[in-house]
């Protein structure tokens, strides 16, 4: 019996490998599309930044809209972190391989920031967006500063 | 009367155009930011095509999430488009300039089948995702085709 469920876990290890993989033909296309995906992300986080800065006008409407975006996108880049996409066009660390359970988390809070500022935004309260935005730039440059090279 | 009107309409056409400026500090952020909504668009597009082609086995519950995605992305790179960022590291032809309502129109097609296609993942249906699929693939396809060099 405890072979068995041993050799089913074994499978399906091997299948959710295969999935993963199957995502993207080939490492260069997973990175480009985790930039891609980041690149979206910091676009419409910095648009609520501009707001939040005074540099343009505070826009409740725009704040949803953007903060929408930004948790719809924190949710995309991870799956493309996958074995063999640690080298080529990007400033990705290795500690993200090193230590997975760690970029995990930081993956993980940055999403749960993101969904806090689409709350504080559909609140339509200045001082709760700009505590959301600032704990959201938080997690990003927590996970920047850990797994991002310069 | 009518010359108080024609400056109103200056004015907000002006402030129209500021605020799109605005959104992007330098052309080649809006280039890129394009391109990058584009390639996840894409990427998830093409998720649903491996389905569709029977390359992966149909998994209704990814269709809709992947339709989703491609739908929120559909929205997002026209914007971008805007004066000044017709040269730098872009296929976009010149005319997306020239001719801004066939674009445009091309643009807005796609958005329309991105939502059919999202109708159809909810359905379940595989035929229905099929056409849908192709319908939105060919609003890919015709705008390449007349704005993108190749």
């Amino acid at each position: 019996m405890k072979k068995l469920i041993l050799m089913l876990c074994a499978f399906f290890a091997a299948g959710a490998m295969t999935s993963a993989h199957a995502q993207f033909a080939k490492a260069e296309d997973a990175i480009k599309y985790r930039k891609s995906a980041l690149t979206v992300m910091g676009t419409h986080f910095s648009r609520i930044g501009a707001m939040v800065q005074g540099k343009v006008p505070f826009d409740a409407k725009a704040a949803v809209e953007n903060a929408e975006i930004v948790a719809n996108m924190s949710k995309l880049p991870w799956v493309a972190f996958g074995e063999g996409t640690d080298a080529g066009d990007t400033k990705a660390k290795p500690e993200i391989w090193k230590d997975g359970a760690k970029f995990k988390a930081a993956a993980e809070k940055l999403q749960a920031e993101s969904g806090k500022l689409v709350l504080a935004a559909q609140s339509g309260k200045e001082d709760a967006i700009k505590a959301a935005f600032s704990a959201t730039g938080g997690a990003c440059k927590a996970c920047h500063d850990d797994f991002r090279s310069k």
